[in-house]
């Protein structure tokens, strides 16, 4: 007989489901082996590993007409302590399953321990920054086909006038118009030198997705050539080789995660993940220091209260990983600052692409607007109502 | 005046767009701006970027009743000619936009000379096992919770009925109570006394699906123990971290690939993949022998008309890129395998789990009337009527 030593911890993944009321049940029993045992109940004739290694529903409940959430716990051990074998436990084959969607993860300490997490998260990054409260600014080089001389002149601009982050586009990674490692130094040197002139604190954050170890040897690189921080997709990396990144002492670098490739997760509410579980939660296990997401009433279909619950999601107590940056982008314009403000409080990063670069004839001048803008509504509305 | 050096060589992602028909055209130039420039177009003032990087729509035309087919075209540069950003330009942002799916990608040799792709493929993972044309049996070691030990021995008994590919269940990765060296050294060792005893040339396959630089251990230790070949769940790793295994000499085994947390690519039809996209383009890019996706019939919901697509999309002319095996399993049962054939025809892997295990009381005896019965199905009708 085997001796599983098992702890008799576990976790809670929360799934809602949508499906008939006389199904339910049966969905959430079959979650409960689809992801452990994949095998039949009747199949599974261990004593144990039938009344430990398979999930068990401790709760199940109608939320809505035709909808309703299952909590399932499982041991803490079927996962091996491992973040691929994490996902794969809570939404593996459970992903081919029409109906399933994950809620929220509920980690207990053994679990969480086995993250670093984000290696700043909010208040580490303030502090690296020297901002204690106000909102941060965030911007990015774009677009792809600019010369790596022109993405620096364009960092420049955006530093003199007072943007505290300046990130690649996600897109720009190596091309042959603008390789990694020139586009990085020339970038970084135009912020430095803003700086000297500006006494600001602003920081270029070079875009290092990549293949696995093209990605860790881009982000040292980067490292040495002394940018302020990282961009990574985990949506096209896998978000382990993120947090290789983020736990990694030779990079100790701060990293933005972007949701590239991720949307098939969120964009249909019967499958996939809840958006504050995906960039939120899984961010923040991955080791992301900030988030970034489609804005509400921008060009992308994220409602107000979706971006609601990431701003919950990515500061919500998680054990000892740290609250990060919901950094809401993807068609802001100036003037939604003010109204956005009331939704993400002050510790947010307001990321502006092409809402700064339609001003190009005076950009810093725009970018001191868009300061003066986030710093007079945190000011004055300092409530969150987001959470 | 930047140099663009572009080969004026272009790729071609095929996408199925889900709208009103005075929406499709505005969907599909969207598109075009979405993953490369990400700015509005009247923001595009460089003519050669306007000309070359941004995407164009070569093709748009109604396919259904609110419905609509794009052929989208990129410059090859666009891609970095790296994985991550080719994924990024296909489908990066333009994920996180409702009614957007790719359906194909038409790649030019240019930009399919930087996948090596799978390294066996069909002919030479036949040539390898000596079984040079009837379809292969695969079964799986399960249930999570089992010891090393209990592996070893349900893989001997899989073995000596004459199964070709024993595969660890992908839920076994490295748990307290089955670690992963312990059990692949004991279960390539019941393979190997077994192949011994019947002549026969079974193959174990354990899962190495880990975290970036773990997996390359794992694989390069399984290599060493004298394991024939590997499972990878690339939704979980990421692509690039899957073919890092197939390209590496120091491994150079097949690789099986596992659609663990790929679903919600396809639980919709308006977002996502196509099922020949992901599960046989992306896997074959990807480096993978074998591509196992849930059967039509069993307990997901895969119809037999996406499992065919699957089929065509695993063995189409994709330059260098060799044809893999498609790899029906999830619910299969031994009384299926006679009309499976009819669409599966001869280069299949028939995956048979619970169907098996179902016979514990004379496993190998039932492992034998799944070879015979696969056997006579394949010379009995060997058309194919999938493609």
């Amino acid at each position: 007989m085997i001796d599983l030593k098992l702890r008799e911890e576990r976790f809670v993944v929360v799934y809602r489901l949508t499906g008939a009321k006389e199904d339910a049940a049966a969905m959430a029993s079959d979650i409960c082996l689809e992801d452990t045992v994949e095998l039949p109940y009747d199949l599974v004739t261990e004593g144990l590993i039938r009344d430990h290694i398979i999930g068990r529903v401790e709760d199940l409940r109608p939320v809505a007409d035709g909808v309703f959430e299952a909590r399932v716990s499982f041991a803490v051990e079927t996962t091996a302590f491992e973040f691929t074998q994490f996902l794969n436990v809570a939404f593996g084959n459970v992903s081919l399953k029409p109906g399933i969607r994950v809620e929220r993860f509920e980690l207990p300490d053994s679990l969480l321990q086995i993250f670093r997490g984000p290696r700043f998260g909010v208040e580490g990054w303030r502090r690296r920054l020297g901002v204690p409260k106000r909102p941060l600014l965030c911007s990015a080089l774009k677009p792809m086909g600019l010369s790596a001389a022109e993405c620096a002149e364009l960092a420049g601009k955006l530093a003199s006038g007072g943007i505290d982050l300046i990130k690649d586009d996600h897109g720009l990674t190596d091309q042959p118009f603008a390789r990694f490692e020139e586009r990085a130094v020339l970038c970084a040197k135009a912020v430095k030198k803003s700086n000297e002139q500006t006494g600001l604190n602003c920081i270029y954050m070079p875009n290092v997705t990549a293949a696995p170890e093209e990605m860790l040897r881009r982000a040292r690189m980067a490292r040495e050539i002394g940018t302020g921080g990282l961009l990574v997709a985990p949506g096209l990396t896998g978000y382990d080789a993120m947090r290789r990144l983020a736990d990694d002492d030779a990079v100790a670098l701060p990293i933005m995660a972007h949701p590239s490739f991720q949307g098939s997760f969120v964009t249909n509410r019967s499958c996939g993940f809840s958006h504050g579980a995906i960039f939120g939660q899984l961010a923040r296990l991955g080791g992301a220091d900030a988030t970034i997401f489609p804005n509400y009433g921008g060009r992308f279909s994220f409602t107000r209260e979706e971006c609601g619950r990431i701003v919950e999601f990515s500061r919500m107590p998680m054990g000892r990983i740290s609250p990060i940056f919901p950094t809401p982008g993807g068609g802001m314009s100036l003037d939604r600052v003010s109204e956005m403000s009331r939704l993400y409080g002050n510790d947010v990063i307001y990321l502006i692409g092409a809402g700064l670069l339609r001003y190009s004839a005076d950009l810093p001048n725009a970018c001191r607007m868009f300061r003066r803008m986030a710093e007079s509504s945190a000011s004055a509305d300092p409530a969150n109502d987001g959470g």
